[in-house]
Order: C-alpha cells, then sequence, then structure tokens
C-alpha cells in the first residue's frame, strides 16, 4: 500500500523502474529527500553554534550528505530513468556520505539536538538505501 | 508545535533567520521538498506515456519547478543564511514555476493521476511560499 | 559568433527562449556556472582556516549562492522551458546572492586568495544576469 | 600550471584533498560543469524537435547526466571534504551515466547538432573522471 504522494506518484507511472517493490523505492526517495534537508540544515545550524571550530568536520559531511541525497532522491524517482549502473554506485556513494555525517553527527549528539536528529536521518537514509541495493538484485 | 523532523531542526537551531513562525518555515520546506519529487516524478511518467508530444510543455514545466522548488527548500532550510533580498524573489520565482506547472498539470488531470498529485503539491508548494512571503513582512 | 560549447548547443536548438542575444545567454550560463564552482570551492576552503569562526558569514554566503547559481545556469540552459515570470525573480535572487557574496568574500581578499577570486566570479555573475534581466526587456 | 580560476581556487585552499594533482582535480570539475549544462540544454533541445516520441531514452539520460555531473562537480570542487568512500563511486555513477548519454546521443549526432556536441562533452567528462579514479589510487 502506497500512502505517500510520492508512493502514489510512482504507483501512477507507465514506468516500473528496477525495483519491483514501490514502497521500498518510495521510502528511499522520502529518507533521502528528508536527510537532505536535515543535513543542510544542521550544517547552517553548526555554523550558529560558538563552537564552530570544533564542528567543521560535522559541517562538511552534512553538506557533502545533504547534496548526495538530493541527488539520490531526484534519481530514484524517476523510474523511467532508472539504470543500474548508475544507481548502484549512486546508493553505495549516498550510503557511504549517510555513514559519515551520522558517526560524525553521533559524536555531538549530546551537546546538538540537530546533531541528534540529523544522525537519525542519516541513518533512516542509510537503510532505505541498503534495502533498495538489495531489492536491485 | 512542530512535529516534523525538519521542525525539530529548525527549533533546535541558534539561528532564528527571517521566519518569526517555525512552523510555517518548516511547511515550507516540507512542501516544496515534495513538490520537487513529484515534479520529477511526473515528468519521467510523462516521458513514458504514449502521447508524450503532447506533454512536452508539462515535462518541462515539472523539470523547472523540480529545480527550483529544490532549491527553495534547500535555502530555507538553513535559517542563519536567511537573507530577505535573496529569499523574496527566489520564493516568487518558485512561486511562479508553482502555478505554471500546476496550470499546465491540471489541464491533464483527468488523464493522468501523476498529473493530478503532482498538481496539488504544487498548489500546497504554492500556498506555503506566498505564506511565508507575507511572513517576512 | 558562439565558440563556447554552451554557446553552440543554444545555437543548435530548436528553442530560441528569451533571449534574443545567444551570446550573453551563453555567458550567463558560463559565469553561473563559474560562480558556482567557485563558491563551492570557497566555503570549503574557508573551512580548512584557521580562523574559521571569523568566515562563518563567508561560508555561508558561498553555500547560498553556489546553490542559486547552479540553479540559474541550469534554468538558463535550457530555453524551451525560458518564461519571465520564473526567469526574472530568479535571476534578481542570484544578484542578490553574487552581491552579498563578493561584498563578505571582499572583506577577506586581502588575506585570503580564494576569496579574492570568488569575489570575482561573483562580480562576473552578478553583471552577466544584470545584463541578461535588461535582453528580457 | 592551473589557468583556470577553479583550478586557482583550488591551489588556494589550505585544503590538499584526495588528488595530488590539481590540473586533474580542476579538469574534473569543469568537465563535469560543462557536461551538466551540455545535457541541460540536450534535453530541451531534444524536448523542441518535432521527432520527441523518439527522443524520449536521449531526454532521460540527459536529465540523469546532467544531475549527476552537477553533484560531481559540486562534491570534487571541495577538497577538504574528500573522501575516497564517497568520491570513488560517486565518479563511477557519473561515468556510467556519462557512458549511456553519450552511446544515446551518439545515436542521433549526424541529426541533431546539440546530441553530438552533448556527447563530446559526456566523453570529456567520463574521461577526467576516469583519470581522477586513477590518481586516487
Amino acid at each position: 500500500m502506497t500512502t505517500t504522494t510520492i508512493g502514489a506518484m510512482l504507483a501512477s507511472s507507465p514506468a516500473r523502474g528496477l525495483a519491483a517493490d514501490l514502497d521500498r523505492l518510495g521510502e528511499a526517495v522520502e529518507a533521502a529527500g528528508a536527510c537532505a534537508a536535515a543535513c543542510s540544515a544542521c550544517a547552517d545550524a553548526c555554523l550558529g553554534e560558538p563552537a564552530t571550530a570544533e564542528l567543521v568536520r560535522c559541517i562538511r559531511s552534512d553538506l557533502v550528505c545533504a547534496e548526495l541525497c538530493a541527488t539520490t532522491a531526484s534519481l530514484l524517482s524517476r523510474p523511467g530513468a532508472h539504470d543500474a549502473a548508475v544507481l548502484r554506485p549512486l546508493l553505495e556513494a549516498c550510503i557511504a556520505a549517510c555513514v559519515a555525517c551520522a558517526e560524525e553527527c553521533e559524536r555531538h549528539a549530546g551537546m546538538h539536538e540537530h546533531c541528534r536528529l540529523c544522525a537519525e536521518a542519516c541513518r533512516r537514509c542509510e537503510t532505505a538505501c541498503r534495502d533498495l541495493i538489495a531489492a536491485l538484485g
């Protein structure tokens, strides 16, 4: 059952893409989109903290992850253009960026709520991308 | 009350940005992100329809709207970087793209469910951006 | 005469778009693309400087400008999708972001060569966008 | 010798990144940026051709390649954020998208000058990304 807008959009498309399971694809689009927004917001919040200098690695990993997740969400949302030769390494790059960002944010999660929330968004996206790679066969 | 991840992220940021009302800002970030995904998916679905040639205007407005909404979501999610001289015309551009895409999609809404859903996402984003411009004062 | 790849691409398109002058359009696409890369590189370089905390405003304006310029380059490169109601405010937002980023970078230009070069790229993009708005009539 | 703006930007950064050879990195940033613009312009031009329906695969591969190349250019331009675990699969995804787009565009190169030019831009980007992966060691 697809209850989200993007799920319904994917269900109404004449193209099927590589993912047999539309719910899994829809979850990956949503998780990647939410992670992109969380990472952008976390980078901006870190730049506003008094201890900016200690958050440089966090800001950098936020910015990389935000950009990769936005691109991943966009390419996944077009099943007619799915190409395993492109999607598989892109999902791997997205997973690597999510893991790096989550690990860095988790180090500051006790101090900064935005880092704690961002790490959660990264882990959700990591899981959704891993599930999708498994579904690509 | 901010119940979404992005709402909680914005509430935990040391930066306040231009929007006094965080719920309104969070709704704009979510609406723009959802509209970007819907427009990408609609463009791809239109490219898969037998009558592609009749959907060229729809595809083009989808692609413009997808890109502008993704950028709008990203810039809005960084309150510490808010600058009314940038945000006001960007929101106006985003509204214009949403209106153009909604009007085109509404022409095909009876035929294509993806166009109907995309038009809804565009109207939601249009409304959220208008509310935010009003809040900028 | 269009000697660049993007100039030749625009000349070979069946669509004419809003800009009567293809050289001016091509220059705007190139200037915006170069500015996006310069701003991304400047933000990253600023994050690597010992005095990161003093460069927070610069980093933030770099990131906003990078994203807006990338979107502007992308939308301008599609003449068949040109829509003055979208392009005019988008160019205004891009100009405002370029001016803000140039002014901030110019404050650090004597200290950081990357800021000096980034300010130059912003001024070139600002000029190209102003020329294009004038050409839109 | 780095004669381009982005080359000079990278040379003035305190961060060195993964690429020992700055010229190679600068060429990849420029090639990816130029390919993104060429692919956006080619997709739009194809949408304006009378035989749009025969160009659907070309439009789709253009759009995927445009987005991946823009992201690749952006992430490469930030040496302080370089992470081989992210860059290697991203470059592989970018190469796969460039190859797919070049092959499709080459099929139409005799008919459409924009496809011929776009294929050239894709091949240049493919080469630059392969050279960079080799340099990552």
